[in-house]
């Protein structure tokens, strides 16, 4: 019941309103206050107190990434089991618990991290933070919810993968991308893994990797550093910690050549062409990454950018075309390329379309009015994140949990403005550059309807590709 | 110095000579003998008493897909560092002490093996046993060394993947291939990887692989099991038997879609088409694994056959054009399609011609002419294997370390010869159907000269593919 959500809409987020940057010019967007227990687990407090509410978030720097050769998907199947009881609670009753209380409960799994969190009445805090410090330790699912929650967990698989061949193909191009690279198996696990864990396998995970000293709490809501600090060291304190693992992943090697996937399927209606690249992570290169943040803008950051201007407008060879960058990741972020051909029009033609864009960013860079633009809405367009209760320690938590600082967070709005044409020409030369092949780090895919059974011959033309 | 040899092509010495065949019509084809220590240490004698010589190997039952994530090459390194000292051989001295009784030596890993073996007169061989006994538990380079062949083995994969475009090349297809599977990584290991490797954890895998009961000595020349036995106890019988882990390996996911690379690159002259299957092994299927067997012979047994008669002689589209069935694995085989375009032809036409030939394979079947004659092929044209020293060591050595049995090599001319037409034609349905959208286990190649800067519109055919 649980969902994986890979949060990669979040750096969308991860700044701040264009009014209250403007007051903190030279402040910090969240000003939230920190403190670390004895025990190693470090506290982030968010205050805002227009209602008596708080969103409780406990962060695991943990994830698929991760996993075991061979066991893929038992970091998420363990994040449902912490819903599968501990003494104290039985299964299920956790969710019934804060649902009695008002509130609302969810989780998700991502390849760097885990993550659980609630939204209640700030009266019931110490109710919550006792459970969650119970099931951080004290996980024990009857053998019988342990058996049942794997048909659940697989039962998504089947719905988000096996049943839906974008999902399936999405799979697949990140496996072929990150070859070598733990990022290469999808969080939720390969089938026939996920459906041979066991308990004992995924127990030895847990204990090997929940423990206060791998977490992070992020409280936001109508509540304050000095306040929370009694009640965490009261109900976190007396955690022990534990012996981490050292997180060293294996890395992609460098690859000679750049591989296409296509599928024709019945269950496709509107082809899309999409390429996926491997590019640096906030925390591998920060200022890249901002850059790339910043180009993404540029790029396909509403109707007056470049990407729907030319494809849309004025081509008119596209319904739509988009670039998103993700530099959420402790090892390397992506950015997805996409497109969706009019009526009629050839894959390859929005793919070239796109190709040419890119050579123009490359070959001439962006002006002083598009990098002035994107700055103001990446600063405009999320003033709800700010205000909202939980999204702040969403984007505080992710941040931290992807090997950023509390101040990489509050100090977004300058490091963005600090972006600029140069470094985001460079950042597009470097990574992005369809001529360079001695650096391509990307796959493309080609989603198709299914191949017309019987057009006529002058009508038909190459599917897999005229090579020469 | 000692070489990689993935010995793909053995399957082709895997037969016995037409006449011997006939002699020995329900009998066996080396008429082995076989017995096994008490440490568990299997020995196999193969007499050929021509000449007063033998070859002895050592097959050790681990490789490359045994290795730890993350410390890719370590099989191919340890090979190398058992040429580099004992406490009783210098580095270097055992290759010196066997030429220096006038014999030769060498060895090779694979993915499922490591095999050492010399050639030389047989009244040395105590002296070449105590060596290898020696070296099977005692080797201990000295540091120097370690790091000198350090750089002797990244030189090796230099000059066989960097700097060899079409070795680079099929390294990333069956790392495309083989997702989730340890036959995706090299042999010899990724660069980065190998280069990090150190003695103590290339000691551990050693001393975790190395024993007496992980190894098959097998001797082919003048010797019988009646002399070599009391040898074999004197040398070998003493080595204590090691704790051995499970050769548990993870396995490919279902994929949706058919991968394609290619690459232009400026040391390739000439285009080349290929395509890399995964295929059952004999092992894991020797009845499907038979029927391949003889199916690559009908394809590609020569002039006569299919694929060179069709593309070469009669459409005189390509100058060459090829499969091979490799079924010698303890986990998936493989099958590698492939043709080099005549002048001027691209490669998507010879593509659609192999293809053509599948089906045709497929729906009508082979006819008994060319069961039979492809039948006595095998068995006539290896003849030589039998009749050399170390060949038929070689075969029953790789067919015993890839999880075969003795009695599968002797009475290889008796499984041969029951395959039918109608198990050729439903292996072919299931491997190799071009159009079989819900079972394609395989990726293409499209291995290319540089793009030509510049060259008319209207002569510029599509390099990518026109995908619609």
């Amino acid at each position: 019941m649980k969902k994986i959500r890979i949060l990669i809409v979040l750096v969308a987020l991860f700044v701040t309103s264009g009014a209250h940057a403007q007051e903190q010019a030279q402040g910090k967007v969240y000003n939230a206050e920190t403190f670390t227990l004895q025990n190693g687990m470090q506290v982030v407090v968010i205050p805002n107190h227009r209602a008596p509410v708080v969103t409780h978030m406990i962060w695991y720097r943990v994830g698929a990434a991760d996993e075991p050769r061979g066991l893929t998907g038992m970091a998420h199947y363990l994040e449902h089991l912490l819903f599968k009881g501990t003494a104290t609670v039985k299964a299920g009753d956790f969710s019934k618990r804060i649902r009695a209380l008002g509130g609302n409960d969810n989780a998700f799994t991502a390849q760097d991290y885990t993550a659980f969190f609630e939204s209640f009445a700030v009266e019931h805090l110490e109710t919550v933070m006792k459970m969650e410090a119970d099931r951080m330790m004290n996980t024990n699912p009857p053998p019988g919810d342990f058996t049942s929650e794997q048909k659940v967990v697989l039962e998504e698989r089947r719905q988000r993968t096996e049943n839906d061949p974008r999902g399936f193909f999405s799979e697949q191009m990140k496996a072929l991308l990150f070859v070598n690279h733990p990022y290469g198996n999808p969080v939720i696990g390969w089938q026939h893994e996920v459906g041979a864990l066991t308990w004992p396998q995924i127990q030895k995970f847990y204990k090997e990797h929940y423990g206060p000293n791998n977490a992070i709490l992020v409280i936001s809501g109508d509540i304050t550093a000095a306040q929370l600090k009694p009640l965490a060291e009261k109900y976190y304190g007396p955690l022990k910690p534990i012996a981490l693992p050292a997180r060293e992943w294996t890395s992609v090697p460098p690859m000679i050549a750049t591989p296409e996937l296509t599928l024709h399927h019945p269950q496709i209606q509107q082809p899309v062409f999409m390429r996926l690249y491997r590019m640096p992570s906030l925390k591998e290169n920060k200022e890249e990454g901002y850059a790339l943040s910043v180009l993404q803008e540029i790029l396909d950051g509403g109707a007056a950018t470049r990407f729907y201007k030319s494809l849309v407008v004025e081509q008119k060879i596209a319904t739509d075309a988009n670039f998103s960058y993700d530099g959420m990741a402790i090892s390397d972020g992506t950015g997805w390329l996409s497109a969706t051909p009019a009526d009629g029009v050839a894959l390859d033609v929005v793919e070239k379309a796109l190709e040419a864009e890119l050579r123009k960013v490359i070959k001439d860079g962006v002006t002083d009015q598009e990098l002035a633009e994107a700055k103001q809405r990446m600063q405009d367009s999320a003033a709800f994140a700010r205000d909202s209760l939980s999204g702040p320690a969403m984007v505080v938590g992710q941040s931290l949990a992807s090997g950023l600082t509390l101040d990489d967070v509050e100090y977004w709005p300058q490091h963005l403005d600090k972006v600029t044409k140069e470094q985001i020409k460079a950042a597009a030369a470097k990574y992005l550059d369809p001529d360079n092949i001695n650096r391509r780090p990307y796959i493309s895919g080609y989603l198709l309807p299914p191949v017309a059974p019987a057009a006529p011959a002058e009508e038909t033309k190459p599917v897999n590709g005229a090579k020469q």
